[in-house]
């Protein structure tokens, strides 16, 4: 697949950070950094922008809160023309902590919003958009969303939002690719004015096979993470994008190398990835909260009893 | 996804006996038996019928010869609907080893075959079906298959052949979901009298996503095996095909079950699944034998290494 459009994403760091409280060492960070611009990787999400009246700095790494000086401290040096995003949430940021675009190493601010949020979070990305800042809106848990609200969110998008860029969120890897090329598709027939694009979570292993889907259908921004790197189950690895997208800006092999030296040994230290109860909430479309709760206890590998414990919940 | 005709196949002890020389203790491949039965899988792959002529017994376990006394052993007492399946290869088969199926244990044997050997194919695939035995023939490396062999050999298998099934085998696990749906929409256009199957490898962790393709298009025969277990990157995982069918005759929970048991346990011991050497040879549609060598090595996490050694190789 080449299309020259597409743009990809890394955010290891970002999601990655939601497994380890977002302490990732500088120097970890800024590995990642120099092997993505030298894979020619469009964008890297380094964390959260969020509020230090809501989260205490000393309870959480730096990169929930992504100040200036520490971006500019691990990007110093390093030859590049990757682009640099932030995330942040709805509720969770004090806008007035964001400088405006020039005074800012930061090139992109992506504001994640569930559908019953599209209002504050188009008050959100049009704020950062004047202040300068490329922007997003990353529809979460969209497996979940009802048709009729997701329209008019889409048509709110469209027609009251600055973003750039409108993402299509499977936030609990639920998602087959029939209902991604339906969502993608519907997305299109909607938003004119902007870009679709895709974040997928692997807990079927369909992360990166949705994200190919999603492109098919016209989604030009593809989210990624090193080795799948993300919170539970991961995501769609980027290692794979690199090898499939034909374009020959991108050079997968500074990414195979900071694979072996920081992802292998850093796997012994958290999980993430094909874990079967991280599957079992994919398959009924579930939250993988549940799921991280029994990774930690002494239950990790009883599955049979954990997927019938979902399935016994009453949703009445 | 519910379609009466779709059926399951788990080629589990076949496929992973490619890693441990078919050295499954008779306690394993009884557990998978059970739970299959348990699950509502359709057949069970057991192993090769090859000939000992060509292979010696004493180097090999006994799942590469599959004869009936090892069968009937390890399926004895089960209360079971699964039928059992076994393979054979082009030229490594005695024919006059394999009963009337009358006689026999084994309900369907499935012959691989690469497009150049589809002659030889037809022959065995004819000669079992004559004994009495439900027949399938697998197209290997069909991602090496030039176009108008694979149309030759399409015509060919609909016209002379007896075989019920019609395998799609994307043995690099190279292929991406487009050319699935082209090369499943090319034999349905061709093979009318028989059904299409597909089996895929998880190099780029399209296995899955390739099978659900696969179904898209038509395949009603899919293989699958327990926790992706398979040579090298291993296979579409059985637990999440039956997470996706809606055909309440499956159930996951005993495949649940074996994993927890049987499964974490084995993972100890031999290696398969996303492991990036075998993604590079899905990437570059190669075989996986030197992503299987350098594991071997003690270079087995030289990624950048071994992707170079691989796209240096001459092919004048």
């Amino acid at each position: 697949m080449f299309r020259e459009k597409i743009k990809v994403l890394d955010c290891t760091i970002r999601d990655g950070g939601l497994i380890n409280n977002h302490e990732f060492e500088d120097k970890f960070v800024r590995a990642v950094y120099k092997a993505l611009a030298e894979a020619g990787v469009d964008y890297m999400e380094i964390g959260y922008k969020n509020s230090k009246r809501l989260f205490n700095p000393k309870q959480f790494g730096k990169w929930k809160f992504c100040d200036d000086e520490d971006i500019l401290r691990v990007i110093d040096g390093i030859k590049s023309s990757t682009k640099l995003s932030v995330m942040v949430d709805v509720d969770r940021v004090d806008v007035e902590d964001v400088k405006p675009k020039k005074d800012s190493p930061v090139d992109m601010i992506r504001v994640a919003a569930y559908v019953k949020d599209i209002d504050k979070a188009i008050f959100l990305v049009n704020h950062f958009a004047e202040k300068g800042y490329e922007t997003t809106v990353n529809i979460m848990a969209i497996s979940k969303a009802l048709d009729n609200e997701l329209t008019e969110a889409l048509h709110q998008l469209e027609e009251e939002s600055k973003a750039d860029v409108i993402y299509i969120v499977d936030s609990f890897g639920s998602l087959y690719q029939e209902t991604v090329e339906f969502l993608i598709k519907k997305a299109k027939a909607i938003i004119k004015s902007k870009e679709i694009g895709i974040h997928t979570h692997n807990n079927q292993q369909l992360g990166f096979g949705n994200t190919i889907e999603a492109i098919i259908h016209g989604a030009n921004y593809v989210d990624a993470t090193v080795f799948g790197l993300g919170r539970a189950a991961g995501n769609c690895p980027l290692e794979l994008i690199l090898g499939f997208l034909k374009n020959p800006k991108f050079d997968i092999r500074p990414v195979l190398d900071l694979i072996s030296k920081e992802f292998i040994p850093l796997r012994e230290k958290i999980e993430w990835g094909y874990i079967i109860p991280y599957a079992i909430t994919g398959i009924l479309d579930e939250h993988p909260r549940a799921a991280m709760a029994l990774r930690d206890s002494d239950k990790k590998e009883n599955y049979r009893e954990f997927y019938e414990s979902l399935v016994a919940e009453d949703e009445d």
